[in-house]
């Protein structure tokens, strides 16, 4: 998102596999303990979601034109957490970082992220978009972790539309993979 | 919700159990194929917390007071979706609704559901409710599942806080049990 609206930004690195999300200093930046947070002039931010919509309002972009769109944007932020990313972003834990391989757990993710996954590519086989035929930040919650198939074990084969849309974001200006956006990334570490 | 605003409103009975949610009737109205849905006078609209927004601007009740407390309730509703109810739900629905009983997969829900409560149990210490001493939505989104800790499996003595925090939910006029609310329940049923 930062990179799309041209944004003045610098990445910074968080020890996430050695505990750093977990001490104290963190927590206080976010009590969830999680990542990401966006540190700007005078606001922090948690939660991908708040960041999302605090950006497009500041940068006047990927936002919503309408109160009905609004709430169509918001709708599918709330299904990427619970269902999609929700559901991705454990398995890719799973998979990739942890030394577990495929399990009953896996199997359980990858069902819940496949049902997902069919319910966006119906939506992204109406409209180049999910809201309408321009991007907004709905889209770019719900891509995040899609373009980590060798990570996650997802054949996006099974979903041509949402492949399709995929394309259609990694062309708008500014695009860049994120592992290009976060260096110190565990598979640059080996 | 609707009945902590007094809302004149009525449940419907989904079919679940048995497809409902699936069927192209549901799917027009919901592409993504869960409940609730909430049918109002001119406005349909689906996942509980764009639901729990516009009731908060309808009613102009449980709403945040500033665009800093706003982000903040979105915050938790985010947190909810992705790890709190995002946990409980599919540990609820597996153990109560399937003949599974606990297995690895509920293993990993418990495990995720357990640190997200820890997170809630530290916030509501520290106020009465999540965004300060009022309530808002944010605390009828996280506070939902929890009502059900005898078919989540959830030893709610673990977390003080947040049974102290329930409690308070529990006393704001029109609070009624969520099966209390739902007619056809399956519990209900046999």
């Amino acid at each position: 998102m930062l990179n799309l609206c041209s944004a003045d930004w610098q990445p910074v690195f968080v020890d996430f596999f050695n505990g750093e999300t977990r001490t104290d200093a963190y927590l206080e930046l976010n009590d969830m303990g999680e990542v990401p947070t966006l540190e700007a002039k005078n606001v922090t931010l948690t939660q991908s979601g708040v960041i999302l919509d605090y950006l497009a309002d500041a940068f006047e972009q990927f936002d919503a034109n309408s109160v009905p769109e609004h709430r169509e944007v918001l709708r599918w932020i709330l299904f990427d957490n619970n269902k999609l990313t929700g559901s991705i972003a454990p398995l890719r834990f799973m998979r990739e970082f942890t030394d577990q391989g495929e399990n009953e757990v896996t199997a359980f993710l990858h069902a819940r992220a496949a049902a997902a996954l069919k319910i966006l590519d119906t939506r992204v086989a109406k409209s180049d978009f999910i809201v309408g035929e321009e991007p907004t930040i709905a889209d770019i919650s719900l891509c995040g972790y899609l373009f980590w198939p060798e990570e996650t074990g997802i054949d996006m084969n099974d979903y041509p539309a949402v492949t399709a849309w995929l394309e259609r974001i990694q062309a708008l200006s500014g695009w860049e993979h994120p592992y290009e956006l976060m260096p110190g990334h565990p598979r640059e570490n080996g």
